[in-house]
This record gives C-alpha cells, structure tokens and sequence, in this order.
C-alpha cells in the first residue's frame, strides 16, 4: 500500500545548489542558489503538512547554506561525518515515512534505506541508480521544485486535481 | 487583426538573469546578467515607442536587481506577492496592448492573460506551455534581445526591412 | 594571394568572457575569465610579431577589463559609442591587414569590414553569419586560444611544421 | 607488468575547477570548485598510500588555490614557468611511477610522459589525445572524483572488490 510520507529530508550541496561553491582566498565564500525551489518547498509544506528539512556536512559553507534556507523558511542542520547522514537520519525521523533527496557518494546508504528516495540529475551514474527517481532538472535549477511536484503527484494528489496549479503561487524572499 | 502593442513587462529573474542568484554568509549577494538584452531592449524602445518596464517579487534581491535595470535605464518595480503580479499588471497596463515575459510557475497565469506572452528556453515545460513563444536563448544569455527582435518582426516590421541592422547599435553602459 | 595580417583586435565581453557579468547592489562588480586565452595570445604575438589588442565599450566594467588585460601584458582601449566601433577601427589600424573578433549585434558592421573575422560559439547566428570563422569552443572557454591556433594555421605556418606545438609554452600570469 | 603507481599529481586550473576565474577591479579573486573531489580524493590516499599532491602556475590566483588544496589536507606547489612543469615533475618524481592530470596546451608534455596521464573532459582534444584518459565528467564537475575511482578500479582493486562502495565514505570540509 502506498501511505503519505511525513518527511522530506534534503541534502544541500548538489540538491539546493549545483555542488559548485566558490573561494576567495580567505575559504568559501559564496554558494549558487536557484529559481523555484523555495516556493515550491513552501508551497509542499503547505499543502502537506510534511516536516520539510536541509541537512549538510560542510562546515566551512554552513553559515552560507544556513542564511539561504532560513530565509527559505527551513531548517538547516549540520552533521559532521563523525556520525553518519545515515545515522542521523535514523536517529531524528522514522525512515520508513522520509523521503531523502541527495546527489552525493555518501549518500548512497541514505538513498537506500529512505521510503522513498530522489537524486537530482547532476548526480553521478551510481547515485541515480539507487535513487527511486533522478530528476530530468539539476541542482540549483529546478531539481527540488521538480521533486515537490512529483511528491505531490505520487502521494497527495486526489481524483484528477491539476497539480501544476497547485504550485503556482509565489511567496516573498 | 494584429494590433501594435503598447507595453512589454518582464519579469527580472529567470529572464534578465538565468534565474540563479549567489549567497555569501550575509545572505543574497550577487546575481548574473548577461549580454545584448539592454542594447535590444533600448533599440526597441526607441524604435517603436513602446512603455517597457520590470517587476520582481524578489526583495532581497531587489538592490541588485534596480541597479541593473536603472543602468539600462527601465524602471524595475518590486511587487510582493500579497498583491499578485497578474492584478498589479491588471492595474497598471492595459492587458490586451502588453507583452509579458516570464519564466516562473508563478507567472502562467499573467502569461495566459497578456496580449502576447513569451518565456526564456530555461522555464519549466508547464511555462513554455501557455506562453506564444519561447525563445531558442536562455535568461541572461540573449533571451531579451532574442524577444526583441521577434517583437518588432511581429508587430513593427514594415515592407521587407532587414530587421537585424535595425538591432546593431551599441549603446553605451 | 593571401598576406599575413598585422593586427588582431579583440572585443573583450563574449570573447574574453562568456558576455555575462555579476552585479551587486553597488554595481557591476565582478567578471569570468577562462584557461588557455592568454598563453596562447602571447604566444601568437611572440611567432608573428603581430599587433594584438582589445577594445571594449563597456565603460562600467572597464576596470575590471583592463585588469584582466594588462594582467596577460595587453592594451584594452575605452571606445564609447558616441564614436563607433569601426570608425575607431578604421582610424587606428589598416582594416585590410586585420583580423577582428567580436560576438555581439554591434559587431556585425566591423566584422564585415576585416580582412578575416571571427566570432566565438556563443554569438547569435546573425553574427556568425558574417564571420569568416566561427569557432568551436566558447567565449571565455577557449574561443580565442582557438583563434590563435587557427590564425597561425591560416597565415603564418610554414611547411609541415606541427602548429599545436608551437603553442605548448606556458607564461606566468 | 602493471605495477601500483605511487603518484598522482594533479594540476589546479581545469582540473580542479572548470578553468575559469573570477575578476573584479582588483584583480583575480574568486575561483569555483566542485563536488565530491574532495572526499574521493582523501579516499584514494587512505585506501592506497599514494603522494597525492597539486602543481599550479598561476601565481596571481595561487592564495585561493592553496586555500581550497590545504582545506582538503593536500599540498599545491606553485612553479612559475621560468621552471617548466616537466622538469618539476622529473626533479621531484619518478614519473615512472606518477599518474599526471592536466587539463591545458601546456600539460601535453607532461601527460606524455608520465606513467598513466588523465584530463578531464573540458581538455581540448589536442590535450586528449595525448592522454591515457579523458574523465566523461569536466573540471571542478566531479572529473577528480572519478580518476580517483579510475586510478583504483585500474591499478589498486582486489578480486570482485565494489569500487564504489569504497568511495562512499564523507569527510569533513
């Protein structure tokens, strides 16, 4: 039986950005964002109710993906790689009810073990295909608003509601 | 029969940029705009008399956004999304004489309602779907001045003009 | 009979560069520059002797144009457009024995009047149209080190002599 | 006879990153790199012992260039041309024994002498052709990352051994 996921847990690097960051000489400075995902995610939530939340292992660019998703209006956690993606994830949310987006090696076991998992289409090859869907957009180019429209699609959507209308609304920031 | 239109509204990201936007830990920072788009948007105000003006919902970037516009010299308005883009267009021009370009989820419905509507080559299939034409170019890649010449071909061409030298000005900024 | 040309004039946005540019709400701030350009264009007027220079009327970027240029050890001259890109070529070089490489609408004129012209990948096709050559690789990603390499293949090879070697050599900067 | 090489030295500009390099008025001063190079190659050196090491000639960007190496824990050492790549290569390695990457005109020498010699996809094919292998991803794309899982499959991997799962473990930074 397909059941409503309650999670939406979504790496940053790669998912929200296209995992591109940029160096001045004193470190990372900057990171790309993109068009549609902020207003889709929020609109997801909204229509929803699922627990929708970033997590990232950069450090050096925490203070970078923190000011973007809470001006989003989204949670940011960091986990350092002294305790797995994996593990927190088990630790925080009933995996059996999460969908896990990423883009990354070190995603792979979060993929697998997610109810239902996405990579973006600028993943590696080994990513995708353990990924339940690849989006045809990339990081930081759709591939989370696409994602919000297929998650809506494939668990919320009733009798035959036109989706796309459903996101059409814009919030500020 | 083909009327001459009076405006052309546009929106800024997706369409004067590639819909990316760069963050630094102090938040939204940098956008990227690219080449012909001002040199074609002055020629074709100059040429046809056209009312061509901007609008962004997007307030943390709206600086960088007005500065841009203002050194091509068109007025960029920041309308939040409390009051939506479709009733501010409503307000402010006459629907059935504008040309709108957009390339947001949040822009099909001003599209559907304009006089003629056109999206750049990176908005989502569900944009390009109710818009007349979608451009070969990307935002921020020559999307503009693309639409600019289709817009002067389509409705002020005059006998058989060779629309592109009417485009080679340069101006300066 | 084909003689070989004494100067190579480059514009800088869309063929030093890709044509885009960043703003931040103080303006026009930062440009993108790319690999292989400026070794090769030193090399090419080290084997020829030729007379190599850019010209730019992009007069709010042009401090950071000319950093970049003087940095590689070339001249990159202001030409607003109150005076025009051609008669500024026309008053300074003989345009029988030069080569002009430009990507924009405005360049159409001067590129038409050359001896040899060229544009980079990412000009419309109005543009490429009235090139001589259009190259493969972009602008800001090799188009000009390309140029470079067909120039001296066009022009100034002699015998079998194997061109790619002669444009191996590094310089610092 | 295949034996395990003991060296992999890797250029910055192209290979690192996509070769291209941002100016303001002041000069150069940001670089992009990209994901998952970091961790794959911290990796390799864990999984294999290897001198893992870069080599940069650009002088003026060399500050943001070792900022990013030292950040992953590697070595860049700067040699300015006056000291060719080469003979830099052969005063500080056997090259009988070191895997080269390189992207540019300027690598071809030494990608040919090296033991294995690899470039990333953004390489021209002049540069390419002299390799061993050219990566499917680009420079600052993942096009590390991926010589890295090459460089074991080829050279270090034991029996029925699941290269990616090797490759899967996240680092810091």
């Amino acid at each position: 039986m397909i059941y409503k996921p309650e999670n939406f847990i979504l790496d940053v690097d790669g998912v929200l950005t296209d995992g591109t960051f940029y160096y001045s000489k004193d470190g990372k400075i900057l990171k790309r964002f993109g068009p549609e995902d902020s207003d889709a995610l929020r609109r997801l939530r909204d229509l929803t109710s699922m627990t929708i939340e970033f997590v990232t292992a950069d450090y050096r660019g925490y203070e970078i993906s923190n000011s973007r998703c809470s001006h989003m209006g989204f949670k940011c956690t960091l986990v350092r790689n002294s305790f797995s993606r994996l593990e927190w994830l088990e630790k925080n949310f009933d995996l059996s009810k999460t969908i896990y987006m990423g883009d990354g090696l070190s995603d792979i076991l979060s993929l697998s073990k997610a109810y239902y998992s996405i990579s973006p289409n600028n993943a590696f090859d080994y990513v995708k295909k353990v990924s339940d869907y690849s989006t045809k957009t990339y990081g930081g180019r759709g591939a989370i608003a696409e994602s919000c429209i297929k998650i809506y699609e494939l668990f919320f959507k009733e009798g035959d509601e036109d989706v796309i209308s459903m996101f059409t609304k814009k919030f500020d920031g």
